[in-house]
């Protein structure tokens, strides 16, 4: 189905393939009752959630850690005006289990930035939704 | 400078060029009491405002005429790691003056999507934040 207004509602397995094939995505928060945005390089755990690595004394860890924030990762081409965008709504949670950070350390992402006191922020896939611009303007 | 961390932070005129150059970014703005992101073609204004057009009827318009949020755009290369990010943060509005609107249409940034009833949205660049990440790693 297309829309009126020229995108495409994407279901959640299409939003999920396209997610792990993008590098980078943005956790949308909200610091110092400002909306907030950064864009981190991530990966997709087993269960869809979005799993990303930063410092522990990072600004993100103590905006972010027990609360629903949103992710958003997108792949536009202006030539044809066409591409799509998918956001992962859910709740964060730094990764504090040794297991669990054993296994992301084996498995997870690698902060593209270096660090010594990394830390796995787990975004839950509560809600996914998507959508693609077909480029029919 | 660089960061211990890998990242230079920009200057102002900096982040506003690169903006320049950049043709989709992200609204980050706050719906229904949970955050929300919502990439969109855009230009900026000669007054480093950053302008969008979107339909009256949309949701975004709801959402963020008259409040403060984010509008970021980046461009990263995973090859490298590198690449840079900006966000603007101000407050959105409604172009409701017609002259105003009338020169938009004119000079500014047409919708991606097909729409009847085009409004511009304009984000004061209050505050214009960016870094650039340099594949320290």
């Amino acid at each position: 189905m297309i829309h009126s207004n020229g995108f495409r509602p994407l279901e959640r397995q299409e939003c999920l393939r396209l997610l792990a094939k993008a590098p980078v995505g943005r956790v949308v928060y909200t610091r110092q009752a400002l909306p907030a945005v950064l864009p981190v390089n991530f990966a997709l755990d087993t269960d869809s959630a979005v799993v990303l690595c930063t410092s522990a004394a990072s600004d993100l860890v103590r905006a972010v850690d027990g609360v629903v924030v949103a992710f958003e990762a997108d792949d536009f081409d202006a030539g044809s005006r066409s591409g799509w965008s998918v956001v992962v709504t859910g709740r964060a949670a730094v990764v504090t289990d040794a297991a669990e950070h054993g296994r992301l350390l084996r498995t997870g992402p690698r902060s593209w930035m270096p660090m010594r006191d990394g830390v796995f922020i787990r975004i839950d896939a509560e809600m996914v939704t998507g959508r693609e611009l077909t480029g029919a303007v």
